[in-house]
């Protein structure tokens, strides 16, 4: 009876009022960054099969992430390019532009600082941090680079965002400073564990983890020692 | 009637029969460094839930992460940590050392050539390319940084890992240059869609497709145009 039931909410109930995969959002932005890429080179219109084959996506998964977030294709006809751009940019509240402040300018910090992929989506980093006093002052892309700690001052200049590439040693206490100067996500290099209260988001980058999850996906891995 | 035999064959089959996730997967690497962490802390056995609160994961999916390969920790007592740690070593496969290349000697790639995280895992890098004439022939901790065109060579020398850390305008020439020379996995930085054969696993690691979905979990983000 009671199964009953919520089974039938479950099909009243719009689909935004499910909960939302981590995986979904995960996807979001590859379409976004296929469907400006299609519609940039004239593609008005494309259908879910179209979209999945460019990112090794089964079409049904795609039309099922989208489906989240309401109804947005005609069926028989597919997905207006402009309009799902707009709609998953919206979902994904990079319709507005999203100041990041970089901390760590390394190796790491520097190939950030010079990646060009953040663009497409509305980033900009407009502040940078590091420690060393001989980076301290210089200019990086027009940025003067800060002493860490003016990390406290971003709570006065509107940044939500922070990338985090120090080292292991520094990252939790890098993330408390941001924390209180009241950034609310935090993309994290370190490759450490770092504790955050549950109102800012965290995203871990982990090189070695993801590294090592490779050999598990070769069938025949050859013996090496 | 079907269904209830797929019901009995379900509770009759062992976990490993059934389709691990890739979470799952995904998340055994980080098991293993908080294990290995903890042994050489002293610790020789351990609970799901205290192991779940070192990396925020619930206990039960801790639990039910290790149910898919057999049972390896006894109820009541929890983990043997050096146990689990060979076991989840042999599940990834990464208990025999893994040599890995590296193309693309970038400011990431460097970033990644003196990260530090690889060693707990068993990878070692053992050969890196380039195709800037300034950077081949030097040495990058005691190995020669080679030429790109020389990638064809690795078939000859047991690498089946491979890191790519080049522009997206190379990636898909280094990447073909790599299946062809037998290399099986391979973690990519290159934030484009990468074409490879099934039987080549690609991890594709996209810094701005992560930071693409921070603004999404933030509630009250601040308009800030």
């Amino acid at each position: 009876m009671i199964v009953s039931t919520i089974m039938k909410l479950r099909k009243v109930l719009p689909m935004k009022f499910h909960k939302i995969p981590n995986e979904t959002i995960q996807r979001l932005p590859m379409y976004l960054r296929v469907l400006q890429l299609l519609y940039k080179q004239g593609t008005n219109n494309i259908s879910s099969l179209k979209l999945g084959e460019f990112l090794d996506v089964n079409s049904w998964q795609a039309r099922k992430d989208f489906s989240y977030f309401g109804s947005f294709g005609t069926p028989g006809v597919g997905y207006d390019v402009k309009k799902l751009v707009r709609q998953i940019s919206k979902i994904l509240k990079l319709n507005v532009a999203q100041k990041v402040a970089l901390i760590g300018l390394g190796n790491l910090g520097s190939a950030i600082q010079a990646y060009g992929g953040f663009n497409i989506y509305g980033f900009e980093v407009v502040a940078i941090f590091d420690i060393d006093p001989k980076k301290i002052g210089t200019k990086k892309n027009n940025i003067i680079v800060e002493n860490v700690s003016r990390i406290k001052l971003l709570k006065n200049r509107k940044i939500d965002l922070s990338i985090v590439a120090v080292p292991s040693s520094a990252a939790q206490d890098v993330v408390d400073a941001l924390v209180k100067a009241g950034v609310k996500g935090i993309l994290n290099f370190a490759p450490c564990h770092l504790k955050t209260p549950k109102k800012v988001k965290i995203i871990n980058i982990d090189i070695a983890t993801d590294l090592a999850c490779l050999p598990y996906y070769i069938p025949t891995a050859r013996r090496q020692r």
